[in-house]
C-alpha cells in the first residue's frame, strides 16, 4: 500500500486510531504523531521558531509501510524534534505517566485552593510564591482539549491515578503517624529523577526555572 | 515586656512557637517569620540580591508588644519584601494549602513516575516536556526539610488533604463516567487563579515560565 501520508498531532492515540481509522480513502496511509511540545497557550500565535528543538515527537505507525513512517521522521527531524515510535497503546500510558495525570492533580490542587479562596480571598493568590504557583500554570491550559484527553484516554488515566492514590495514601499515614524515615526516604529517591530530565535536556538547570522577583 | 527581638524562618509556625516558647529567657520577644520566598535549591549559596522583592514574609507575633513587631517589619520591608501579620493557626493552614500539600502530591507523583521507568527506563525522563516536568522541580526539595514540615504540619496538611482526594476522586467518577461537562466546568474556573496570580506580581506572564527549547 502507498499513498499520502496523513498524520495528526494529539496527545491520545488509540482512540484516534479507532475513530479515524474507518473512514480513511483507501490511498492515504495515517500516521498518529504526538509532538510533546507546547505551553500552558493554545493557537498558532502560541508557536515560536524553536518550538520543538529537542523536543520529542512520538509516531505511532500501525501497519503503516516503512518508508511512509521514514517520511514522517524526516519532516519532525525537520523540525528541529527527536523522534521516537511506539505501539498507540503504550503511548496512551507513557503520556497518562507525564501528562494527563500530572494535569488533572495541577486541576485538582488548584480548584481546591479556590475553594478556600473563597473564604480567605487574596491569600491563595498573594502566598503562591511557596510552590503553588507552578501547578496554576498547568491549570491554565485549554479546557475542552483537557476534557477531551481525559474522556479518550479514560483507562491508562484511572489506571495511573490509582496508583498515584496509592502512593498518596502511604504517605498521607505515615505523616499520621509521625513515620520521618518513610517520608525522607521518599522524597531523597525522587530527587534523582530531576536531575535526569536536566541531563536530557529536558528542563534547565537554573533554580526556580530562572525566575527571579525583580524580573516578573 | 520589652527586649531583644528573635525571629525564625520556618514553614510551619504553630509547633515551632510551643516547642520554643518554655524555653525562651525573659529578656527576649519571640516573633516567628515566614519568607515566602526561595527555590528548589538550599544553603547560603542558593541566595540572590532580589530574593525577598516583592516577596510576602508572614508574621505571626503572638502578644508580642507593637514595637516589637514593628521593628521585624521594617527589616523584611528594608529587604524587599512585602509583610503581613496572621494568627500561626491561620498560617500553618494557608501554608497547607499554598506550599504543604502541593509538596507532597508533587512528591508523589514523581514517586509514581519513577516506580513505572523501572520498566520503562528513561521514556519517563525523556518524554518528561509534556507537563510532568515541573512537578520534578518541587519533588527536588531538600527531603529533611521537607520531612520536617510534614511532621510539625501534620493536622492541617491532613486537613487539606482531605479536601484534596474528594475533588479528585469527584474528577475519577467524572472520567470513568463520561461527564464531560464536569470536567470542562472545572477546568474553566482553574484558569482565573492564575491570571490573579500573575496580576498579584507573583509569577511570570510568558508562557511556559520563559523555558524555551534552545535555551534549556
Amino acid at each position: 500500500k502507498s499513498g499520502a501520508v496523513v498524520s495528526d498531532v494529539g496527545s491520545v492515540k488509540r482512540a484516534v486510531i479507532d475513530a479515524v481509522g474507518p473512514h480513511l480513502p483507501d490511498h492515504t496511509i495515517f500516521i498518529p504523531a504526538h509532538p510533546l511540545a507546547g505551553t500552558e497557550q493554545s493557537g498558532p500565535t502560541s508557536g515560536f521558531a524553536e518550538l520543538f528543538d529537542n523536543r520529542w515527537c512520538l509516531l505511532t505507525p500501525v501497519g503503516a509501510p516503512a518508508e511512509a513512517t521514514a517520511t514522517l521522521r524526516a519532516f519532525w527531524e525537520a523540525l528541529g524534534a527527536n523522534v521516537d515510535e511506539m505501539d498507540p497503546d503504550h503511548h496512551d500510558l507513557v503520556l497518562a505517566v507525564t501528562s494527563h495525570t500530572p494535569h488533572l492533580i495541577a486541576y485538582t490542587m488548584v480548584g481546591v485552593a479556590d475553594d478556600l479562596g473563597r473564604v480567605t480571598d487574596s491569600e491563595v493568590v498573594n502566598f503562591s510564591a511557596a510552590g503553588f504557583r507552578d501547578f496554576t500554570r498547568i491549570a491554565a491550559s485549554d479546557p475542552t482539549m483537557w476534557r477531551d484527553v481525559f474522556l479518550n484516554n479514560k483507562e491508562a488515566t484511572l489506571e495511573i491515578l490509582g496508583r498515584f492514590t496509592e502512593e498518596l495514601f502511604a504517605l498521607q499515614r505515615a505523616i499520621r503517624q509521625g513515620d520521618g524515615d518513610h517520608l525522607h526516604d521518599y522524597f531523597t529517591r525522587t530527587r534523582a529523577i530531576r536531575r535526569g530530565i536536566i541531563e536530557a535536556g529536558q528542563d534547565t538547570d537554573v533554580p526556580n526555572f530562572g525566575r527571579r522577583p525583580g524580573k516578573l
